[in-house]
This record gives structure tokens, sequence and C-alpha cells, in this order.
């Protein structure tokens, strides 16, 4: 057995309509900064719950506006002046996974000097100890497929330098994180199966990595059961409000261990040259390809057996049963037509690919099923070519 | 789907030999209180191995011995004057759950003035709220049963006024937990199963608990899979490192979500009249019957087939199925003879249990299966009584 630790100090507030009873909670301040991206939160009226919730609590708040997808270093010290302007003292993240991660890292920037750059400990990164904690963070997840309301990582972009950095702290942890799949049932479609399928790659990952444990695999087989039986309906019908629930349970169950293999660093490079790519999208493009070396190899059959007994495959015998189960659930969710031809890759461009691989973030390239040469990550990226 | 919250602020080292890693850890103060019951942690040398990492780390520590199995008022009063006079900043608990429990009231008393029982809830308690939290608190179990290292209660005993009560409070929650397997290996085989057949009832009454959730679940399932795989090698053969090590893990994650069913309380109320009757083997008495009492009346059958499903049973298809997978997982784990009457039970005496099992501690006795009338309960003492 891998020995592991298990840390996890954020308290969930799990289920549909949870945001309602924010307001019992014991909030960690007096003035939020309330941190959100576009105008969604407002259109679908969860920014005035929120509020309402907080002036319920006795809780003052003033709003951040316009974190992008992929947040920026700009968005980070935008929001950390905003909190000192404000005399805020803790701050509340309403978004996916783009606002939570840049809301964590105001947090951390509001209670420290200098540029987030600093304190990255990649690339570029300063590599620098923040002399302070985080400022308490509170998250209100608005998608399914990051966890980063259980997690403390967060991956912010440079666009002057065209860099992603991951930042991550232990006081980063959030405090609090509603998990209200309520505010989920306005995602479209696409993006449900996008989400729902990182989501299910970070569990799928996790079981065939050689360091996993039987408590990361516990959390991993159960999301792993609840995507192959709810995303398709969820992806069918967004108010299936069952289908939203056990898609936004699947998702932070991921999050409490998160061991990904090269199948996220081949994502990863990807994206870092197509920066429009989205993350899920990119990992089913490649996951047929990737998962198949090993089925081929029959170099994780124990684990793929158990993924495909998860996905409810009768009497499972070898790896190639999950690789049909995958197969016919990328189809369900709708995904099956996507093309990496369609976001502008080329194929000749995949040369440069397992070079830059060594580069990106990513998951653990020393964790897969089998170790992978540049030549075998070049041979997923060719095979997975469409 | 039941809402839910989770909310474990525990860091778990988990695994066998992990107790050697402590002196890497951020320990939570500079000198120690370490707290024991009996001898035999120093017979095995476990406390030395303890107070190696202590020196390691630079942290002082003193020793205070005998903590009783049902830990008392008293040794909870002695404690916390300990740590006052030896101006101790924080406590460690190294055994089973009697001294784990005894040492997080320790660390509350250390930090609040009065008595113990001024602070709880039940009872003849004075159920006011401690002025200030506990000071920190360490758990180094050496017993797979309580799963007492990663949750925020104790049960106290007052002899004089012949009575048992629960403290919980927040602050209670251990900081930092040590669960290694190594440590449980010289725990015989008779208690090896009683504590094992405790952690697999937390989990059974999880799973049939009308108020169980899918995150509950989760983990219950997990411990009844691997109670049924590793319990009885474990009790078989004290050494097997294996067999141990996932019992400990068992143990541990039965201890996330605890949603107990009056098969607890009924055990309590034999308990309560019988001082000397182990908890676990309590429960071992009464399995049979509670379980088949829903059973017969189909009253649980899809969480007892997941259960059977989770204890190796092919194709179950009732909740039958489960009661002959408990009873030969009794039988294996050499518990099938055990006998009311051997504990000086009779069977009048059973007449007084309903009326008792009203205010003794327990499980939530409005969530089983079906609820339970008086005639119930005494017909289910009657038809397990040997």
């Amino acid at each position: 057995m891998y020995n592991f630790n298990f840390y996890n100090p954020v308290k969930v507030l799990f289920g549909p309509g949870r945001l309602n009873d924010l307001h019992g909670e014991q909030l960690p301040g007096k003035k939020a900064l309330i941190a959100i991206g576009g105008s969604s939160v407002k259109k679908y009226g969860y920014l005035a719950r929120l509020e309402k919730e907080l002036d319920k609590a006795g809780v003052e708040h003033v709003l951040f506006e316009g974190i992008r997808p992929n947040p920026t270093r700009q968005n980070v010290m935008d929001g950390a002046r905003a909190v000192r302007d404000n005399g805020c003292d803790f701050v509340i993240a309403l978004g996916g996974g783009s606002v939570m991660d840049c809301t964590k890292c105001i947090a951390l920037m509001a209670a420290n000097d200098g540029d987030i750059w600093d304190y990255s400990l990649s690339g570029t990164g300063g590599k620098k100890t923040p002399a302070n904690p985080a400022i308490p963070i509170v998250c209100i997840t608005t998608s399914a497929g990051t966890a980063s309301e259980v997690d403390i990582a967060s991956v912010i972009s440079d666009d002057e330098a065209d860099e992603k950095t991951g930042i991550f702290y232990h006081s980063m942890f959030p405090v609090l994180s509603v998990v209200d799949s309520d505010l989920m049932m306005s995602v479209p479609p696409k993006f449900t199966a996008y989400q729902g399928m990182d989501a299910f790659f970070h569990a799928t990952e996790t079981v065939v990595n050689t360091k996993v444990h039987p408590m990361a695999e516990m959390f991993a087989l159960k999301t792993i059961e609840l995507v192959a039986k709810y995303l398709p309906a969820a992806v069918k019908n967004g108010n299936d409000r069952e289908a939203r629930a056990y898609m936004a349970l699947a998702n932070t169950l991921a999050g409490y261990y998160m061991l990904c293999t090269s199948a996220h660093t081949i994502e990863h490079t990807m994206g870092s040259f197509h920066p429009k790519l989205v993350h899920g999208a990119g990992l089913i493009m490649i996951a047929h390809v990737y998962y198949d070396f090993f089925a081929e190899k029959k170099a994780a059959e124990e684990p793929m057996i158990k993924m495909a007994k998860a996905m409810g495959v009768e009497n499972p015998t070898s790896g190639k049963d999950f690789i049909r189960a995958l197969d016919k659930l990328i189809a369900d969710v709708g995904c099956a037509g996507l093309k990496m031809s369609d976001e502008g890759i080329t194929y000749e461009e995949l040369d440069k690919y397992p070079a830059k691989l060594h580069e990106v973030l990513g998951g653990d390239t020393s964790a897969d099923p089998l170790p992978l040469s540049d030549g075998d990550y070049l041979a997923i990226y060719r095979n997975a070519y469409k």
C-alpha cells in the first residue's frame, strides 16, 4: 500500500439550494470582496442571492468584476488592490474554476507585497515564500469541472510573457465552499460535457496512476461511477436537477485527490500552443489513444477493470472493456466528433509537442502505467489527430 | 439526494511506519503532554519511538500515565492539571479510543475553568459553552476501532454518578493524527475482532441509515469491503502487516461519517447495565437479529445488496444475501459463539432495556430503515439472547 496523507480543512456545504444556508454559517470576516467573471452570475440571479445571504448575515460586501477565463496576473493584482482599497477582510469567489483560482490568488496578494509572479514556483516564477497567509477565502462554485473549491491550487496566466503558472500554498485552501448544483443549471451542454469529462479524467488518471493509494482510489472510482451515470443526462437536459447534483458531487469528490498523469500534461501542451482550446475538450481528444496505449500493452488491466466496473460494465475482464466504456461515454456526451484540426492544430506541428511537454504544467509524467518516451508522446498525438 | 456538509480539518499521516515521519511535521507547540493508558505502549516500544521523534523535532515532553479504559472525569481533570503544572502547550494521545477520547477532553479542560461535566451536553451535563477552544491535539492511534483520531467526540464516565456522557466541540478535532498500523500489531486477536467489527458496524449503520448521503455511503462501503477482506486475516495472524494496514484504513475511513442507527443505542444499553461488556462484542451479539429484522421485512433491500456486493458476494439479490455474508464474517473472525449470558446478562432483565434505551448515548434512533417500537427493541434483545 502506498502511504499517504489526507488533509483538507475546507468546510463544504453540498447540495442543491445550499447557497441559501450561507447566512447561517460563521463567515470569516466583516466585509467581503465578491469576485466574479462575466455577467452570467448577474443574469441568472446568483449574485443577488449571494448578496442577500451576506445582508442577512450582517456582512458588508463590494463587487469586483471582470475576471477572465484563464485569469491573468493583472486580474489578481487588481483584485488585491480592490481588497485593500475597500478595507475587505475576506474574499468570496462566485464562479467557475477561473474565478475561484483568481480569487485564491487575490487573497494571497491582499496579504503580501510584490507581484503574484514572485510567489510562483514554476517557470519564470520568483519562488519566494509569502510572508503572510492569504486572507480567508470562501468559494461558491458555478461549474462542475475543476474542483478548485476544495484545493489549494490556482493557474494564472501572464499574457505578456505568454506563460501560465501554478500557485499553491496551504493558506489558499478555502475556509468554506458552497457546492450548490442549482447554480450549475445554466451551464450550456457543450461546457457541461467538457467540465464533466475533466472531472472524469482527474479520476481515471488517479486510478491508473502508479502512485495511487486506496483512499484516492475510493474517491476516484466514485467519481467515475457518477460521471458515467449522470453526465449524459446532464448534457442532454441541463434542467435535470438530480443529474446536476450528482455531477457536482462527482467533481468535488475528484478534487480531494487529483493524482494526474501525463494525460494532463499532453493536453496542457496542446493548450500552450492553442490558448483557446478548452481543457476538457483537449483531454477528450487524446483520451482513447492515451488509455488504449496501455490497454494494448495490458499495462493497467486491474485499474481499468475496476474503472469499467464503476462505469456499469458487467463482468469486465480486460482493459479493453474500459476502452469501450470510455468511447461510449464520450459518444453519449456528444463529444465523439471533437477534432484537433477544428482547433487549428496541424499534423505537422505535433513534432514540436514532445519537447514542449517537458516545460508545461501538468500531471506527474513519472506515474503513467508505463514510462512514456518522447516517441510515445508523439505517437499518441499523431494517433489522436483527426 | 440528502444534502450534507463535509468538514474534517485533521491532517492524517496514514500507513505502516508513519510515526517515523512525525518529526518532519510542523508540531503545534513547544512542549507536549503525552497521554497514555496502561504499560503496553512502553512494552512494545511505541512510547520510546514517539519520544525520539519529539526529541528530533526539538519539542519538550512530559508523560501522563494511567488513563483507564472508559476514561473518567478524574482522568480528564488530572490530565488538565498536569498540562498546567508542566507548562505544556499541546497534548499528544498515544493509545486507543479511550486514551484519545480522554486526551481530547484534557485539551479542552487545559484551556477552560470548571469541570469537564460542566461542558457535557447530555444527561446531568452542565451544557455550558467553553469560553476557550481546546489546546492543540495530536492523536497517535494504536487501535483500529473508534476512529477518534478523525472526529471531535469523546465519551467520558463518571464512576460516582454511574453515568457516561459525550463531549464534542469543534476545537476537539485533532490538528494532526498518525495512523500507523505497525502500532496495532500487538492487539490480541479477540480485540482485533471486536474493534474491527465496531468499525464495520459504524459503516453498516451508515449505509442502512435513512439519512445516508452519497459521500457517507462511499466511505462506508469502502470500509465494509476492507473489513470483509482483511479482518479475518488480521485476527488469524496479528503480524499480517498488509491486513493490519487495511484494517487501520477501514477504521479511519468509517470515522469520516458515522451515521449510527439504533444498533449502537441497543448495545450501549447493554453496556450501561454491564460496564465490562466490550462495545464491539455487544454489537456483534445483536447484529444478526438487528439486521435480519429489516431483511425479513425487505425494508433495506437496496442498501443491503450494496453491502453484500462490497463484501464480495457475487450478484446479490436481496437483503438476505447480506445477512449470510454478515454471519459468515462473524464466524470468520471467531465471534460466532459470543453470548449475552456469558457476560452475566439474564433473559429476565431484558424487559427493562427498552425504557433505558431512551436515556443512553447512542445512534440516531429515528434513522433505522423502519421505526422501531419498544416492543421491537425487546424482541431484538430476546431473539439475540443466547
